[in-house]
């Protein structure tokens, strides 16, 4: 009966958590740039004041960069991890937005109400839906559910560089039973799903390095090494006419994916036309041969996420550059080790550098190995019927194309299984401008947690 | 004897021409930045009050975009034209420059001293050697030399948008006997030089357009078209692997140097060593089978002059970007023609598009065919002469490999011949952080144009 007294005080109290969402939202936490150091403390805070009036005892913890937020409540059962990130995203370009990036509102989206502004589904909205079916609980039963340590961080977005530290640190306190994660999206929309894999990444980022000045392209233009030249051929070289990663030994450590599952996916629910329609795109780019989904959860990529050199400005200007920059990640899966891909992915561009040139490398990116969830735990089966019950379709346990770290480490680190349940879509436009969260998917996500705290928390 | 008192009176009054000179480098008059349009106006007015003062009869003239100045005085002799510019090319990288650029200062550099700050050499330092002999002449003899006309424009660095209209608007006031311009460099330091051919321009810029949004490349890496990867290509596509250009056609119009020119060029004091290495490089990188010299006097380029997409602040952002964005200039020869190219370039580009892209084409840009000057004409032989006395060193007549369109718009529009003679050094850095202009360009420079005067203008 009690389930029954929290969705109702879930459904009755909706206008107050969006109210508190968008406080949230309202705090341009941008982990990436230092301009906004301030700002993520903010939104450590915000979290910590609500935590503590949740009956949680939470605390800021200081780290070189964004603080830590972590939040316990002892009570029964196993003890249970919830995992999210407050920071969010860059907003550029400013330009395509329609509304001010950090001025949330609620909106009427094609597909039902929506909650427009940069972190409204990644992840704050996401990490909410769990605060607010605990804040139910407590209204309800007077306590919060369970066993429970929240842990929030504020780098997700800018690579973690304080997080292995932490846990290394922390070890015995964040070592609990289980990790949960909200931090993922539905296959499709209304189909609850449960990540089974993670692909891991790697950034790399290099300048090369030409003329000893900028030229002039009449002076120089015909003689001259062209930087902007010679960096495109660098990324032209990087894959094949098929669409495969032309680095040699890129693809050591990569596994096809095995019939049984490949059949469960292609059953999923997942809408390839209306996934790639979302984008703009009529056809999938990536590797010939591999489904959307393949591509998408079980193959690695190598992107090209900026490139820039020379003049951008208005107008004309006949120089020659003396430098040309380039932001990579590379998408892992199986068994490819970041260190090992980086190793690969330097050697296929230094072999192919021309007489006077010379290539710098940003030696403060990280990397992070794919993620294969232990499924066959109990919490995932609880988890599933919750979220079946509550979505009225199946809940299915996927690929997830993403890359989530902290899924990694809280495994190898601590030894601590996760189950990632997210409630995003796809059309979220996570990363982008216009970011959205679909009332639904909040709404649904509190209830979701309800169901899956009362199967698995006590 | 008036050449020797005027030639002495320009060396005693040189500390006064370099202040005025000075004057001029402070103002930043960067015309392709519209926000620096007040600061052109102010150059043009410096120009027209100091043209006044010497007994020109000058004025500014309104045009669409920044204002000509032109200049009369009328006396014996043939009607020459003197041309030059007084807008200077943007400063970024401003990092990179070891002084604020409209902050001129004479240094000390490895070869004498120098005159540094943007616009120093190209072209507010050539131009002012012109002035400062008419004045040295004003001053010996109480009048101007000759018969002249000063036509000045403030659009050279932003491809001179209103000049055509201009030229022919004003067709019977600039119609000269002949013009004179200095806006070129000496093929070697102490090497008087004469242009006897100039590469034409065309200027293009596009985007590639992807994805309908920037995508999160964990959600869409793979399947997602990446821009930068395709303009990458793209331009990975413009050469073959012997550094000719690939695109059809491109060639048409273009002939192999005369064996007679060539043997005059390889003589003329070219140090190929030197012009490679004051760049940084060890090797011509232009077409195979081409000297440097060829490459750059003789031979057309398409260069990128700029290439950005996707994220370029610190850190790292997951995004793949819904478009690349690319600015790039060919620099022409013989009689190939702008239309023409321009034609072949855009076949080519979307010849080669994949699935789901589009380019647009910026439609501002314009272009000019290559010039050939008339060399035969006897105001050349008497250049040389009065040249090759006062650097004490023959005279050259050579190619150069910058694009100077209003010798083209000069005999096109005008019917005018043009001598082009300039002063600068390929070591100057024009277009590049740090420009300067040797003291000894300037000062000499202003003894050229009194000796050329002497034999020319009356």
């Amino acid at each position: 009966m009690t389930l029954e007294s929290v969705l109702t005080r879930i459904d009755e109290s909706l206008p107050e958590a969006m109210e508190r969402l968008m406080t949230l939202l309202r705090i341009p936490s941008i982990s990436t740039d230092p301009a906004y150091k301030a700002e993520c403390e903010s939104a450590a805070d915000w979290l910590v004041t609500e935590l503590n009036s949740l009956g949680f005892k939470a605390e800021k913890r200081r780290v070189p960069g964004h603080p830590m937020v972590v939040a316990r409540h002892e009570g029964p059962g196993p003890h249970l991890l919830f995992y999210g990130h407050y920071d969010v995203q860059p907003v550029d370009p400013l330009t395509l937005w329609d509304r001010p990036p950090f001025e949330p509102a609620i909106e009427e989206g094609p597909n039902g109400p929506v909650i427009r502004g940069r972190g409204s589904s990644d992840d704050k909205g996401q990490l909410m839906t769990f605060l607010e079916a605990c804040r139910a609980y407590k209204d309800v039963t007077g306590t919060l559910p369970g066993n429970l340590t929240i842990f929030f961080e504020g780098e997700e977005e800018s690579g973690s560089p304080s997080l292995i530290p932490f846990l290394e640190a922390n070890r015995d306190e964040l070592a609990c039973d289980l990790a949960l994660i909200c931090d993922t999206s539905m296959v499709s929309p209304g189909v609850p799903s449960i990540a089974g894999q993670l692909r891991g990444m790697l950034k790399e980022e290099f300048t090369l390095h030409g003329p000893r000045i900028d030229l002039h392209s009449g002076h120089y233009g015909g003689p001259a090494l062209n930087p902007l030249r010679e960096i495109s051929k660098l990324i032209a070289s990087f894959h094949d006419e098929a669409g495969r990663v032309a680095v040699e030994g890129f693809y050591e450590g990569v596994a096809e994916v095995p019939a049984e599952l490949k059949r469960q996916w292609e059953a999923c629910g997942f809408d390839e036309a209306a996934y790639l329609g979302h984008a703009g795109m009529t056809v999938a780019h990536g590797e010939a041969g591999y489904s959307a989904l393949e591509q998408q959860w079980a193959r690695p990529t190598l992107e090209i996420n900026g490139l820039w050199g020379g003049y951008q400005g208005a107008g004309s200007k006949t120089v020659i550059p003396a430098e040309a920059h380039c932001k990579i990640t590379c998408r892992l899966v199986g068994a490819m080790e970041p260190g090992d891909v980086r190793r690969k992915l330097r050697a296929h561009v230094e072999a192919r550098l021309p007489t006077d040139a010379r290539i710098t490398w940003d030696s403060d990116l990280d990397g992070a190995p794919a993620a294969v969830m232990d499924t066959s735990r109990p919490e995932f089966e609880a988890a599933r019927q919750a979220l079946s019950e509550e979505w009225n379709r199946e809940a299915v346990i996927v690929g997830m194309g993403g890359s989530i770290p902290i899924a990694y480490y809280f495994k190898s680190i601590l030894g601590m299984d996760a189950m990632l349940i997210g409630y995003a879509n796809d059309d979220d436009a996570i990363h982008s401008p216009n970011e959205k969260y679909d009332v639904k998917s909040f709404h649904k996500g509190i209830r979701s947690w309800a169901r899956i705290l009362d199967r698995i928390a006590k």
